[in-house]
């Protein structure tokens, strides 16, 4: 990618040791290749000069300034330290030095240090006292080896004694036949002799310099509580180089024992390559079958060489696999552990290139405690909070049966009560895995003494289910309150009476005509313009919830309390090991997180916001009062809402001046009170209504919308449009009196709720002679908006969240599609809910923007 | 934190070798100390046993099965291999075996290996042709050191000749004197007398591993074009142990020179803590003073040990901070590069508590480039768009007076210039910062020779500071535009008219009275609501907007862009190297993210959303139309905006029978065209009217909001209620008369804009005479709410969220910070707006929700 620019001066041509030949040296001072003087060739290293055979050195200083001198005929050897000519007895070797048979001593110089004119071969004398024998370098007798003395009681290993290793050993003892070096790779399927079987070694390598990483990441694999995990591609050129001997290593365990006395615990292997009864043992589940060794190795590059022991292995088998468990004593209150055990994997890996080859090899650290009981715990409840789900849904669905005003038990009441069921369900598993990912949280990362240990991934996968179980269920609920709230049915009941008749001069006749006048439909369209905002209103603003989660998870650092490690630390520095992420911790984190924000907005919007800035609920019944018009909201066949808006002022159709005028009495309290009975302020009620009343409502509901009001404006039946308009009026007029209690028949009576009927949320007495009005301060009409059920918006939110993030273990990602979620769901709400408000009410479209 | 359960039968005791003591050895396969036997004791290594002095081996197995015998009282002396006695002629050692004299060998056996009954303390022949001397172990005659040979021609360096370091000089060489091993800490003050100075060294372990790290990570440093950072806390222990002798370096950079022969360059090597003339020359920018060298070290605990060579030294000197610098050849097409400077700091660290102290070292490899070039480039762009800013502004301001209506050159029109100013200066830094950042972006990651560098962050500054001029020029210009939208005149004019008298029977009194029918306010209320709430509409969903970028830059991975390497990958791999930010790329990958999407954005409201979903500000139009009532805007004194919403029908205020057959007529085409001008559908207008209308205007207003209406409401001075109503009706009739064109002094004109005055948003005429009315299809009219100015709004978002970026390197803070932002400003506008509609139309906020 770069190129320097030629620059003479500065640079000088790159030469390496291998490039200078057997005639010249590599100057290390100078970089380069330089001749070697006459008689003179490269030494073995490369970086100085020595004498050709036959001739000896006559003076040196390093490098090439070496001079060397032509040995006479008869003195043609010369010395090991190659300064002097000598006569050699026996022959000379390549190199022009003394050659002597084997078992003899060269000797050069006297006892003394004179050098002799003709070297000696001189046989070690090899009898009892003596025992010498020509040392390794042969150049000197010593004293034989000790095995060779006890055989044969002298330096000689004739037979029937063996030689063996450079061992003499006794034809009584009993060697292993020399067959048994066969070694089979089984994963491979290849049996070959092996040239070197067995051998004793010393340990000498750390384990850990299978990955290099830097030290404070690899110390964290000694953190106790946290989980490691280390995944590495090696090279099969480095294995083969750092591990050409395979090392044996036997791992203990250092601890102190009751009297404080220090303790070596011996680690037990599972060894999952293991064969007994060529079965592989160790690698089912039973832990009776298993065999458990206590000795391993990490590389083995040399039971797999074949014929020639210098040569590269044909196959080298590689502990690919490490794992340390650590599991945790039941009950512990001080972190007591069981020992540890390191299961092994070994891997056989043919060798063919070993600059190419490479092989992953991983090293983790796993803790584990007996879930078994957490397991029960959390059946126990399912089971209990299962079942109180059961009756809570039947007493909703006996509620429901009760508000639709139809008791007999059909397959809708079924269907009902199994989406009932759902939401309950839902509700008891988010508690479930919200209650058990708060409980790691808080349990596992505040724990001064490991008590308790994370479940590990493949415990996991309960904790998973459930909350999938959760979210499903709890969508299943989520939509059909959507669609419920997509069909309420809703009307505007305007208590406007025409003003008299209108006196108006007819143009050019010179006479008045009269006519009632009009009430403006104004009013209307602006309630209904109101209601049609407040559709999609939370109590929480649901985007600053998504992104002040986030901001705590991943601004803050909530989101390290997710790591299977120890520390409670909301910061991690760059260099620090990070662990894996455990699914339950990230699931508590964030719904916790969910829960509480969500908790605090609602305090604020509900103590500080709608009090002091706008509460758009009141707004919406104050506007009703002021443009006198009532809210007519029926959710079940003979259950609904109704908010009172008469005008105290008797009449709301006027100009700025009146409307100013009567807002400016009503401040000063001039006026009667707002509510529906005289002397209260009560305009919110539940209404249970009788059948009557229902079929009444129907028949002429059924005129209003037979052709969908919005459409049949453009409809050229002008006889439908005009009949719809009829009904419309109809309606209205039938509400009015209705309130009024004008139709004797269908009367209603004003009562306040039972405790326990609020608690239940359903009514014990049935509408069946007088339609009953429920006084209902807290606003529970709002039951058909958003803003009524802030709990399952909240907890739906709180799951997809959820969901996505152990999906894609990305908060942002999730906070991302949250949000994408609650648009695209507020904006069907929005359009269906505006059609049906059209449908119902008969105000264009168009006025409600 | 844990602690082992109690479990006798799989563990033992903790012993180390060291624990043994004299008379036991420790058992490698027991773990665990054993007693040696009768006359043993423990050998050098701890692992086995051996004799006493005076006593020989009989036999040995290893360990303690070794069996010992007193040796004869005349043969007192042990041989060196311990396994017979022999008469020792000049005494014995403490391990009981012989010694000899210094230049003595000892002999025990014969030649031939016989061994002798007394060993021979002999002197070896150090005359000319033998030249032999005792060897190391003092057991052999070998020849002696060359240089004794040079000197004395003999084995023996006597004065005058020197021995020094186990070589003979001769008394004419100039050895240098011992005095000069004084070293000097300059850091420390501290000067100590070093026993060991100057030392020629073989070098050995690689540069790396001052910081050990995973090798993908370090092999990052060779990247060409990855601006590479480690620092790392190394032990003061480790640097002792692993550099127990200093290492000189030489660097050398391989490249091929022109004929394609490798050739070596030699790095030049700047030394921070270099001292010419007691000066740090090297410290300078002046780089004609600096001394460059060619040799280093990274750690030197040689220098600072005083008298013992074995001890601890006092000080140690360890090179800090490496940096290589690349420096870039300008106008390079295919990466010609200067040679790489080396710079190194080196810190004197004072040795007090190896174990405990630390260093902080760093390596780094900078890449850099004359950027005076573009720096150049830079400012000539600045001054030639700040030039036609200064000319454009001009224009603005001419523009404004014209709007006011006034001529005068006054202190106001130079703030107001100064406040266009900002505005155009913002859009040009704002132009210049996104054209540098995208530049980097496109030619640092997209080249594939490299022929333009990053800046460094020394050299981002400028760019930091023209952001920073950008955000908070643009920041002026939207607090201005906050304040115009916050002040601007609006009236809703109402067309309706009485329908007659209305004639109603006076309770029992049997008589009528008659009355004009009061025109219903609610349409005012409704358009007044209306308008309230598209005040904050955008062009864009902003929210979208800052997730659509955060998606982009977290989820996908565009951050990744923003790394100082020559990727253009948006993955990185969990264990690669992560370059350092560079804050340049941040920027041009986060406002090119901010434009792109914005524009899509753009483009999808406009050409699908608001076409065929919902277009709120034509359907605002269309509400007026169908309530009867025009919006009269005066942004400036005599400029302002008019929409006609005179209904077809000549009146609204109606029955929902009248209102839909009113609807259905127009769907079928069966009315006359909406325009202001009869068969034209021209309903939006810019007006620029005359002074002597506005001073008409002024009047009447000035009754109207003397005491800004809703607080009047609670106001008991009944007279300034009345007062304003009646001021309204009056600006009502004004309003009316004056479109209707009944006052001749204050009549108007509609024309059509020319495409300049279009272009450059001023209008040429004066309207002296006569008002003037442009027709404007763009419905210019939201210049005075957000959704006119997004071009403000979203270049003011990008420049937020920049600078909180730049300034936490989070872009999740960036966005949620942005975010709310944008909640509190709109909060501002919505809560202000609504107090400024209330007070200039006199509709009561109650209405506005």
């Amino acid at each position: 990618m770069a190129a320097l620019p030629a620059a003479r001066g500065f640079s000088l041509p790159l030469q390496r040791p291998a490039d200078c030949g057997d005639s010249r040296y590599f100057d290390i001072s100078r970089l380069g290749c330089r001749p070697c003087g006459a008689h003179q060739r490269r030494s073995a290293d490369g970086s100085s000069c020595v004498c050709q055979p036959g001739y000896r050195m006559v003076s040196s200083s390093g490098g090439s300034s070496v001079i060397c001198e032509k040995c006479p005929e008869n003195m043609s050897g010369v010395t090991q330290d190659g300064w002097n000519c000598i006569i050699c007895p026996k022959g000379l070797t390549s190199e022009g030095k003394c050659k002597c048979l084997n078992n003899e001593i060269l000797v050069e110089r006297s006892v003394n240090g004179i050098l002799l004119n003709e070297a000696l071969c001189i046989r070690c004398n090899g009898s009892e006292q003596s025992f010498s024998a020509s040392d390794a370098s042969g150049n000197r007798c010593v004293r034989c080896e000790q095995t060779f003395i006890n055989v044969s009681k002298s330096c000689d290993c004739s037979s029937p004694n063996v030689l063996a290793g450079g061992l003499c050993f006794s034809a009584s003892e009993s060697l292993p036949p020399k067959g048994v070096a066969t070694v089979s790779f089984g994963q491979l399927g290849i049996t070959l002799t092996s040239a070197w079987f067995l051998k004793n070694l010393q340990s000498s390598a750390s384990a850990c310099w299978l990955c290099p990483d830097t030290q404070t990441k690899l110390n964290a694999a000694y953190a106790f509580g946290t989980t490691y995990q280390q995944n590495c591609k090696v090279s099969i050129s480095k294995l083969l180089l750092d591990f050409a001997n395979p090392v044996f290593y036997d791992l203990f365990l250092e601890y102190n024992g009751d009297n404080g006395q220090e303790k070596l615990w011996a680690v037990p292997v599972l060894n999952l390559n293991l064969q007994y009864n060529e079965m592989f043992v160790n690698q089912g589940s039973n832990m009776n079958n298993w065999l458990l060794t206590r000795r391993f190795f990490l590389v083995d590059a040399l039971s797999g060489k074949e014929n020639d022991l210098g040569k590269l292995p044909r196959v080298i088998r590689i502990a690919s696999k490490i794992t340390i468990s650590i599991r945790l004593v039941s009950h512990t209150q001080r972190g007591t552990i069981y020992p540890p055990l390191l299961t092994i994997a070994y891997t056989d890996m043919p060798v063919q290139n070993p600059e190419t080859q490479s092989v992953m090899v991983s090293f983790s650290v796993n803790y584990e405690m007996n879930q078994s009981e957490a397991q029960v715990q959390t059946d126990i409840t399912l089971g209990v909070l299962g079942g109180l789900g059961v009756l809570w849904s039947l007493l909703k669905t006996a509620g429901w049966k009760r508000q639709t005003g139809n008791s007999i038990i059909d397959l809708q009441t079924i269907f009902k009560f199994l989406l009932f069921y759902a939401g309950d369900l839902a509700n008891v598993f988010f508690i479930i895995t919200v209650g058990t990912g708060i409980y790691w949280l808080v349990f596992f990362k505040a724990q001064q003494f490991v008590s308790v240990l994370l479940p590990l991934p493949s415990q996991e996968e309960d904790f998973v289910t459930y909350i999938a179980c959760a979210f499903s269920l709890k969508a299943l609920q989520f939509l059909q309150l959507l669609v419920s709230q997509l069909t309420v049915d809703v009307f505007f009941i305007d208590w406007e009476r025409p003003k008299g008749k209108v006196v108006k001069a007819v143009e050019g006749e010179g006479v008045t005509k009269s006519a009632t006048a009009p009430v403006s439909i104004w009013r209307t369209y602006f309630i209904a313009n109101e209601w049609n905002e407040i559709q999609t209103m939370r109590k929480i603003n649901p985007l600053f919830q998504v992104l002040a989660v986030l901001f705590f998870l991943e601004v803050v650092g909530f989101s390290n309390l997710a790591l299977m490690d120890s520390s409670s630390s909301l910061t991690r520095s760059a260099e620090s090991y990070t662990a894996p992420w455990s699914r339950i911790l990230r699931f508590g984190v964030s719904a916790a997180l969910w829960l509480g924000i969500a908790f605090l907005q609602v305090i604020f919007f509900s103590m500080f916001y709608e009090r002091f800035v706008e509460d758009k609920i009141s707004q919406f019944i104050d506007l009703c009062c002021m443009s006198n018009i009532s809210v007519f909201l029926l959710s079940h066949s003979c259950f609904g809402y109704y908010i009172h808006g008469r005008s105290v002022h008797g009449h709301a159709d006027t100009n700025m001046e009146e409307m100013n005028m009567n807002l400016k009495r009503e401040a000063e309290n001039l006026c009667s009170q707002r509510g529906l009975l005289p002397n209260t302020d009560g305009q919110t009620f539940q209404i249970s209504i009788s059948r009557k009343m229902r079929l009444h409502y129907d028949r002429i509901h059924e005129t209003l919308t037979r052709k969908r009001g919005p459409a049949r404006l453009l409809d050229s039946a002008a006889n439908a449009f005009e009949q719809s308009t009829r009904a419309y009026n109809t309606m209205n007029r039938f509400l009015n009196s209705f309130i009024d209690h004008v139709h004797k028949e269908m009367d209603y009576i004003v009562k306040d709720k039972l405790l326990l009927e609020r608690i239940l949320g359903m009514e014990f007495m049935e509408p069946i002679e007088k339609s009953i009005f429920y006084n209902d301060e807290g606003h529970s009409f709002t039951d058909v908006l958003y803003y009524g059920n802030e709990a399952t918006l909240l907890i739906f939110d709180t799951l997809f969240f959820s969901v996505v993030d152990l999906a894609s273990q990305s908060f942002v990602l999730a906070a991302i599609l949250t949000y994408l979620q609650q648009e695209i769901f507020r904006f069907i709400r929005n359009t269906l809910g505006k059609k049906n408000l059209a449908s119902k009410t008969l105000v264009d479209e168009r006025f409600l923007i």
